[in-house]
Order: C-alpha cells, then sequence, then structure tokens
C-alpha cells in the first residue's frame, strides 16, 4: 500500500476565520510543508512545533504518522505548490500557489499540474493508493469546486464551529468575479480547478486520473476535499470505482450530504472511527468534539489499522504528542 | 541502510570535453534528474531514455538500480541545486545550480547548502548511511576544492580518456579567479566550496557532518569527487571514521593517488569489483575500457552485494538496459 500525500497552498486560507490547519496564520502557512515531515520523519524538521489549531488541537498528521509506524505503508509525498519549505523528500509538481478564489484565476496551472500528477501515476504504475491531503482553506475551495461544477454538497471545516456563511459568501465572490453561475462548470473540471480550485485538488485528480488508468485500486483519504475530488474526476469522465475513507468525525458534520455524494458520484464510502474519547486525553479528544476532524489521509490511515491494533496506534499518537508538544506544566 | 543521493549541477560541466555524464551536452542537463528517477522508479520519467555518455557506456544509475532491487535499501534523494526537474521524490536543499569554477564565487551558497544538509542529518538521525552523487563535472570540481585545499591527488574521469590537462587548466584558471594560491582554503572547507566545489559537494559534507554527530556510520560512495568530500571534512575538524567505497575502474585509473589519499585523509578503503567482463555485454563492458566508472553510489551500493547475489545484480542491468535503451537493430 502506497499512501500518497498532496501538499499545497491557497491563499485562500487567509481569509480571516476561514481555516483552523494553525495556531496562527503564519503558522497556517508552514502546516502542509511540517504536516509531511511529520508522517516521513515523527517529527518536525523545518519547525520548531507541530501544526495545531488555535485552540492547541494537534494536526491529523500525528495520527497518520502514528498509522505508518504500526502498519507500515509506502510514502509518496507530491509538492503540488508549497508557500513553505518541506524538509520531507517529494515530488515537486509546481511551485505556484495558488490564488485566492476570490480572485480572476487564482490556479492558472491547473491543467499543467493535472498532467504532471497524471504522468507520475502512469509512470509508476502503483498497486494500491490511498491518497490524502495537506492544504489549509482546502475545504472553502472544495466549496467553489462542487459549486462550479453544480455539485448542491456542503463542506466540513477543521473549526468546531463551520463558517459556512463565510465560506458561502467567498464562493458567491469567486463565482461573481469568475463571472461563473453554479453550474457553468459542469463537464469542464479544468474550468472548476482554475476558477475556483486549488493545487492539491488538481494534482489529486491528476494522479487518480493516471493511477486509475494502469489499474491501480485508489481511496480517497478525505472528506470534503475528497469529495470534490471525486466530482471532478466524474466530470472529467472517469468511471473507474472509486472508495472515499473519511473519519466519523467529518460523517458527523455534513453526514447526509456525504451519503448522498457518495450515491450520486457512485463513490464507496467508508468511515472510520478513530475511538478518541478512549484515550482520555484532551488533545485527541478535541476531535471528538469536532475540531480538525480529518486531512493528512487520516481517515484512510485508520482504515488500514487492524481492530486489534487501535490502541497500539493511539498509544503512540500519545507519545508522540507528549514529547514534541511543549506545555508549560511543572 | 540508506542510501543518500545527492543531485546537482554545475556549469563547469559545459566546458567542452570536460565530462561524458550525457550523450551530448543538452542530455547533460538532465541527467542527474533521470539518474534519479532510475534508481527510484527502475526507469526514467522527465526522459525518453537513460543517460548515456556519447559512446553509448549507461550511466552507473543502472547498477545502483539493479542493486535496490537485489539488496533493497532505504533511498533519499537529496535535490542540492539541480539544473532539470527530477520526478523523483527529493528534498530539496537549494534551487541554485553552480557556477563555472573558472568564474568568482560559483559556489555562493554553498554555507546554506551544507547546514541545511547537516540539519537534516541529524534531526533524521541514520544508523547506516551510504552516501554518493551525480553531478556531470564532479570530478573537475573535486580537482579543484582538493588543490583550494592544498591535496595533492589526482582525480578520475567519466572518459576513458582523463582530460587531465584540460581539467588542470580549469582548475588553474579557477584558483586565478578567486585569487587563491593552492593551499589557500587549507583548513577553511566553506572558501574552498565557494571558490572551486559545486552544490553536491556542500551537501555531502554537510550531511555527513550532521550524520556522524548522531552515530551514524558512513560509507562515501564514489571515487574522486567522494575523496574531495573526506579532505572536506577532514578540513572542517571531522575526525570520525569514514568508509570510502568506490570500484576497481576508478582505482585502476588513479590507483595510487586513491591509497595515499586514503593514508593521509584517514579513511578506510573499499574496493568493489563490478566484474562486468563476465557479462559479455557491449554496454556493460564498456566499464571495463574506463568508461564512466562510477558514480550515483554505484562502488558503494556493490559493496552492499553478497557474492552469491552478484550474477543477479548482472541480470537485472542486462534486463533494464535491453528493456530501456532503444536500438536500432532489427
Amino acid at each position: 500500500m502506497t499512501v500518497v500525500l498532496v501538499l499545497g497552498s491557497t491563499r485562500t486560507a487567509a481569509i480571516e476565520g476561514i481555516s483552523a490547519a494553525g495556531a496562527d496564520r503564519k503558522a497556517m502557512l508552514e502546516t502542509p510543508a511540517v504536516d509531511a515531515e511529520l508522517v516521513w520523519d515523527g517529527q518536525p524538521i523545518t519547525s520548531e512545533s507541530i501544526p495545531v489549531s488555535p485552540s492547541g488541537c494537534p494536526t491529523p498528521a500525528l495520527v497518520t504518522r502514528a498509522v505508518h509506524e504500526v502498519v507500515g505503508f509506502d510514502l509518496l509525498v507530491i509538492d503540488a505548490g508549497l508557500s513553505a519549505t518541506t524538509r520531507a523528500p517529494c515530488v515537486q509538481l509546481s511551485q505556484r500557489v495558488g490564488g485566492d478564489i476570490r480572485e480572476i484565476e487564482p490556479v492558472p496551472n491547473a491543467p499543467t499540474v493535472f498532467e504532471a500528477a497524471r504522468d507520475l501515476a502512469v509512470e509508476r504504475a502503483f498497486e494500491e493508493v490511498t491518497i490524502g491531503e495537506s492544504i489549509p482553506g482546502g475545504t472553502t475551495t472544495a466549496l467553489g469546486v462542487l459549486r462550479a461544477l453544480g455539485e448542491p454538497y456542503g463542506v466540513s471545516s477543521s473549526l468546531a464551529d463551520n463558517p459556512t456563511e463565510l465560506k458561502d459568501d467567498v464562493v458567491t465572490e469567486g463565482l461573481r468575479t469568475s463571472e461563473l453561475e453554479v453550474g457553468d462548470a459542469a463537464g469542464d473540471p479544468f474550468s472548476a480547478l482554475r476558477s475556483m480550485g486549488d493545487p492539491v485538488l488538481a494534482a489529486v485528480t491528476g494522479f487518480v486520473t493516471g493511477a486509475v488508468s494502469t489499474g491501480s485500486t485508489i481511496t480517497l483519504a478525505g472528506g470534503s476535499q475528497m469529495v470534490a475530488a471525486a466530482a471532478l474526476l466524474r466530470h472529467a469522465g472517469v468511471d473507474n470505482a472509486l472508495t472515499l475513507a473519511t473519519t466519523r468525525y467529518v460523517a458527523d458534520d455534513v453526514g447526509s450530504d456525504l451519503d448522498r455524494a457518495a450515491a450520486s458520484l457512485d463513490f464507496e464510502l467508508v468511515i472510520t472511527d478513530p475511538e478518541f474519547e478512549r484515550t482520555n486525553h484532551p488533545a485527541l479528544e478535541a476531535y471528538c468534539r469536532g475540531e480538525a476532524k480529518e486531512g493528512v489521509a487520516m481517515g484512510g490511515a485508520l482504515g488500514l489499522v487492524g481492530d486489534n491494533a487501535m490502541d497500539e496506534v493511539h498509544r503512540r499518537c500519545l507519545d508522540r504528542y507528549d514529547e514534541l508538544v511543549v506545555t508549560d506544566a511543572p
């Protein structure tokens, strides 16, 4: 099994109140880069600390890393356009960060990124792929893409209190700037990606397009962003079997939309339960209160864990958290 | 065992007649990028063909890949400053290609690259590392560094007929431009790297400095370039045990210099014999005539192969060659 982690940045994340993927806006710029280091090496390399939300909830990369240690999987990191440097080994497909979707054409290079990712997947010819992402602001661009394609589903959030009105406003403004009505990009995924997307969605869609063409089995590991990827794939005419694996926390947030998307976009839905309430640890229990919810392939990674190994995953998450998160306790 | 492959470019390679690491000068620009793809994936990704010398001798990456398949090792690719894009996953330490050593300060960022490589090795804390390189023109910059440090050893060549006079002239001109006499950079590896080196030597030296500080066992996998790296390390005050593993073809070319360097710079010398004469294949027999000789960690990789597995390495080299090198034969 190869877990593919696609990293990128979008200036959409800089909109006040849109994302919790970082303690503050400066830290958020580094989140995908450090997430990849954490999964690869078990520790941040370019940063002193691991990414946390403003309230201190740790990045899902912590969980994906724990699964990596317990289950063992091949890791392939793809840089689709990062604003920060990462020291995790990665394939660099682009150096262009996505723009704010309220601008005209925030991702002009979406076709190039798509094609580079597709070609990589074709050349490498993976057997089984679980593909996840790390891009702050990614649920808002996902919403933008869904609306451009005319898909009606809502999106989740890394914030416990999903700022749906703000996201709707941003997407509405983005569509207006791009002179698009809802659904105008139906059947035209490049138009949706260029006008309302982000580099990660371009790379994920391209990668999966290439991978299925070589017979790879694909799991889209994530929530709303992977629903957007599935929609882009279907609108691109890709009709291969797809599975989407995400956490219970996403399902609790947007559950019925997830079921409707699975039916309409024809993907198998796998909901994994991290069971963090069993850890009695405030950092992980934050997930049970709806923080972070998903990301960095966490939902898909947990799907690789057998029933007997979940305790071990918990233990490693907690050990790593205590080791890496400096507390003020005496 | 982790094999670390450090990639980079130097405009020194563009000097007519200096390197055989590419069919022509345009191809040579791509050689390190494609070498890494070959070791990682068993095939070129960004190129139609594998790197060959002007006479058709295939890149040593073919051999390192075969060893990878037979022995299995962890691979870490480092981009110290490449002129071409690679699709092999790598840690990008710099995007700055080294200048022609006849210019003033061809590698002004040598300290930055050194430090980034050192920090990476410290963070990752490897147990055992075999470190090799791919940088066309690298034996000439190695000669430049050795002279700047005041070390008297000659260097090998990827050409069967080593253009030693040309290299000496280039180095003499480089020293003059940098206003250095032979030995002026003794004890000052950064001065040698900045004035006469290349980004790969900066990264290798930094990486090894970091790795030995965490107790890693190090094998410098290569010929003249790794002698230069050993010299830089000793001049930097690194006194840990070092092993240098290279092929018989390098030893045949500069044998006594290699022995003297091992004694004076205090490294253990391991000479591996690829036994390519046993393959009865013109592509690999070119090595026995002194072409290519070494590179892409080939000498060190062969040191990982047990006696019983050499036939398997040969078989895989030939299979891969026949599969990847298009011939005009009917």
